[in-house]
Formats: structure tokens, sequence, C-alpha cells
């Protein structure tokens, strides 16, 4: 695969995702070709387009002028215009095994042989859908955020019949675009990002059904304490973070009684040794425990900036400005 | 019990729980007496309100002087002090029943009888340590996040026994110092906070044994993606605002994928029909379809204000802004 060919970002597929993605690439200075198989869908990405790129100029989050931005971006009618010439093709159709099918084959048939085949794909691993085809190296799952442009996080996920260079050149490509690419070792259900999802949402339904609390206070629970954390540290540094003495600590303190509550709903089996000795000596090396003190302040002053936007966001600069949000949920409710 | 009575909020405990419980309820202008069995730790107190009251003003997050707020916090030497007058005792000491125990008996006895006991501890139920006092009508949990001064959540868990007008008292509090409290209807081992928390730990530390990522790149799917969201909306209303049609169709096109995920981790069951529509009732109730399409456009609003809060605080003013922010973790690593 040619690492230094140019040539345009190609997505396939033009709905929300595919906006999204338009947006990511094009501010980044790519060239992008946008095809749907649907003319109304087509003639409905720009102003799409627009419409966001002005909303992202407004924040300052755009470091030139939407116009500028717009002109790298063509809409074109015919998937073979659109590949032609392609160096990544972004596949963000509708979530059917066999729509995906049958695109990729058709994508592998026509797109130029060093391109990489990409699906945003949430779910089906490309062992599902790529496997038998001629190349099949160059295919993996390049799964975003919803919505793209604003969550940076893309995961990266080869089959095993991916060429490794093939998720490389995706991960490079990716990070230029001022995405976060994180590259998975193997496929697994549900990737990442929705096994994480989908724990939180198994939680969350039972805790629902057992009448601890509940739609908009479950939520509340999430918005106005672990989600504004999890926002600046993740679970592992969060708890890194949280004992003096970190990760190894946390899981002396609390790992028997967070083993209770996996036991509780079908999990019984605690943190090994091994497992968390691992965990940390990852920790460390990220994080000497020298540098604790200093990170903690550093936490806490990205969640005073979140903070701060938050309230500059709820438009409670008047009043008392370390007042709660209004509240995770549109008609608000009791609780601040 | 009465509404009006004035006097002091009392924190037993003055490590760093309660000295975040200092300046959460200082700055909302009520007098706080801080106690701790040791002279150590309550010369410490004074000094830790001052520093986090600094970095407060200094992001904008006070509405007076430090001094003003720092001149309505009293360090007292006896417990006995410390409760004489108190409306409200919030009790932050290591997490150990048999301290817990020791004290709610001796606050018991020497509180007034209109005063509330709360327990900060993130995973002892009132029930395990106030059940055998004559006054356990008054005692409850309130459970913070760490740290309480930033991160507004409080999770209030009446115990059987514990009158409702004590968890209401408490949650009137909670909102007029500007925390975000909620009411659980029933104990739970781990309250909803920390069984959140503990199903992201099992799955994170799963999918690190799995050989699936290490922990920089999990802690970065959540940083990058889910918990940026997650700090705006949570778990229900995120997956209310990904489908159009609202949860109901996030349930019918993703329902069966979790249920796998969840196959896999121990928990097969899937949410059932009745549940998905309890749900579904609950989100409707608070936002309804014909609002869906402005609700999303709120989400991204305040996402975009939470993007330019975070390039602002990773000091990236310069060169392209809308880039990833520098990753959730000090020693940096691949990827943006």
């Amino acid at each position: 695969m040619t690492e230094g060919r140019s040539g345009p970002v190609t997505l396939v597929g033009g709905g929300s995702m595919g906006v999204g993605w338009a947006i990511v690439f094009a501010r980044s200075g790519l060239d992008v070709r946008v095809h749907d198989a649907s003319a109304d869908v087509r003639r409905g990405v720009l102003p799409a387009v627009a419409e966001r790129l002005a909303a992202l100029a407004a924040h300052g989050l755009l470091d030139e002028a939407p116009r500028a931005v717009m002109a790298r971006v063509r809409v074109v009618d015919t998937l073979a215009d659109a590949l032609d010439g392609a160096v990544h093709v972004q596949e963000s159709v509708p979530e059917r095994l066999d729509l995906k099918r049958e695109l990729f084959r058709a994508m592998d048939e026509m797109a130029p042989p060093d391109a990489v085949l990409a699906s945003s794909t949430s779910s089906l691993p490309a062992s599902e859908f790529a496997a038998d085809l001629p190349g099949r190296a160059r295919c993996l799952v390049a799964h975003p955020a919803n919505p793209p442009h604003l969550l940076p996080i893309v995961e990266i996920v080869p089959a095993p019949f991916t060429d490794p260079a093939a998720a490389e050149r995706t991960r490079v490509l990716m990070a230029r675009a001022g995405q976060v690419p994180v590259v998975l070792k193997r496929e697994v259900n549900g990737f990442i990002y929705n096994r994480l999802q989908g724990a939180v949402l198994r939680e969350a339904y039972w805790m629902l059904e057992q009448g601890i609390a509940d739609v908009a206070d479950i939520d509340r629970v999430m918005t106005s304490g672990l989600g504004l954390r999890w926002s600046i540290v993740g679970p592992f540094e969060t708890s890194d973070l949280n004992y003096r003495g970190g990760l190894a600590e946390h899981a002396r303190r609390m790992g028997e009684r967070y083993r209770q509550m996996g036991a509780e709903r079908g999990q019984p089996e605690g943190w090994s040794e091994a497992l968390v000795a691992r965990a940390t000596a990852e920790r460390r090396a990220l994080l000497p425990l020298e540098d604790w003190e200093a990170r903690v302040a550093w936490r806490d002053e990205r969640l005073m900036a979140a903070r701060g936007a938050e309230h500059k966001a709820a438009g409670q600069a008047n009043g008392a400005p370390y007042n709660a949000p209004a509240g995770s949920t549109a008609a608000g409710g009791e609780g601040a």
C-alpha cells in the first residue's frame, strides 16, 4: 500500500454519520467525495454540512471560513465516480449485514487496489461482511461515535485477515483528521464503545426494573457525576486517582464491594491479583506515583473548566455561578 | 422536624471529602463547622479549603471573595461543640462499618433531636450502621461524588426506617447548596453511582483480560466518546436521542445486540417489552417526540461548548482548534 499517494476520502452513505465524517475530513484539509444511493439523501448532504459548519464556527471550533471547508466536499451521483482515485473509503449505510456485504463486494471491485475500505458499523465485525472478498486484507471497521465531528473517538477494528498496514494507515489518517483513533487488538462483539455502553444500559434498565429510581434520576447520576468525570478521566484512571496509592489501592479497598455488586448481576468473578497487577503496571508506566498529586490537581483543573463551560452554556452567568446545571432532561424536574 | 430553624451544617471528618463539603455549604451561604478526631487533620482543613477556593475563584466559579466564604467555616476541637445547634450533620470518616456505627451512636446522643444525620459513605446503607439507634428515623446516606465541590450529584438513600421528611429536608438543603440531589426509592448495594461505575469497571477489566485493548486505550474510548456525551445526556437520554423515534426505536434496533453482549457476560436477560415501555413513557413525559430534533441540536450545542472548554484547557487555542485533546493520560501516547 502506497503511503504517499494523494486522493480524496470517499464517503458512502450520506446520512447523519456521512455528514459528520464529511466535516471531520474536510475541516482537516482533505478532499471529500460523498455518495449515497438515494438522490434525496444526496441533495440533503451539503445543506446539512453547511448547517453544522456554521454551528462549529459560531463556537470557535473551526479555524477557517465554513465555505472554505465546504469547497472540499463534493457530492457525486454514482458509486464508481465516488471511488475513482480514493485513498480511503468510509462506508456509513444502515446497519444491515446484507447491505454491507453487497456494498463491500462492489467497493472492492471498483476502488483503487491500495484504498482502505472501512465500515462505520457500530457492531458488525469485518469478518462478517468482508471475509470472502479478494481484497479482504484492506477491509476493517472504523467505528465513530455519534456525532463524529463532535466526539473524536474512532475504534479501528481489524479482522483476523486484515493487513496490519491497513489498520495503521487508517489510524494515521484519523489522527491527522483530529480524531482519537484506538486500534483494537482483536474483534469483539460491540467493540469497546458499545460494550461499555451496554454494561451501563443493562445496569440502568435493571435499576429501573428494581424500582431503585426513575429514568430521569438514573440519567442525572450520570450527567452530574460519573459522566462529568469520565469526560476527563476514563474508568481505570478514575480508580487510579481516587485512592492515594493508585489503582492497586483502589482494588484492595473497593474490589470486594464491586465483586459483590457483580455477583448480584451474574458476574461473580472478581478481578484477579494478576489482572490488577497488569492494570497497575500499565497505569504506573503512564503515571508514576510521584506525579499522582499533580495529576489529581490536573483532573480538578479540567473539571473546573468543564463546569465553567457548562454554566456558560446553561446561561447561568448571573446568580450563583456554582449552581448545578439545569438538569439533563428537557423538562427539568425536582432536585436543583 | 422543624423546617425553619437556622443553625450550622456540621461536618464530621476533615479529609478530602470533608473539605469538599465545607466548600459546598460555605459557598452557598451556610455556616459550617468541621470536626475531626485527629488534631493533625483539623489543622489541615482551612489551608485545604483556602487552596480549593482560590482555584475556584481563578476559574470564575465563585461569586464572592474566597475569604468571605472562608469566614463561614470554623474548625472545632470536640464532637460535642461541633454538633451543638446543628441542623444537618454530614459524616465523612473512613469507610469502616465499626467507625460509622460508633460515630452515629455518639452523634445521635449529642446532636439536636431535629438535626438530620447523614453519612457520605459510598457503599454502606444506613440499615447497617443506624438500625439500633433511638434516632434512626433521622439517619440516612447522602453520598457525594469525588470531589463534591466539583461534581454536584448527591445520592440520598433512606433506610426503610428513615422518616421521608428527613430525606426531603436533605434534598432541599443539597439543592439549596447548588448540588444535584437524587433520592433513591430504596437501599441497594452500591447505590446508583457505584453500580454504574462497577458495571463499567467489570467490563473494562474483562476487556483488558481478554486482550481487546490496553488500559490507556480503554480509557480513551471513554474520555473521547462515551464520557464526553454522558457528561451531557445520561444513558437513557443518550439512547433516546440516538434514534429518530426515541428509546423504543433504540431498543427495537439495538436491544438484541446488547442482549447478546450481556449473555456473553452472565446477563442473558434482555429488556422486556414492559420495561422498555415504562422507560419510553418516562422519556416521552420528559421530552415529547415533537421536541426531539431540538433536543438533539441542544445536545450538540452542549457538546460544542464542552469541546471548546477542552481545547482552552488543553492550551490548544493555536493550530487546528478542532484537534483532539492531548489524551486522557499523563504520558500521552499514540493516536492524536
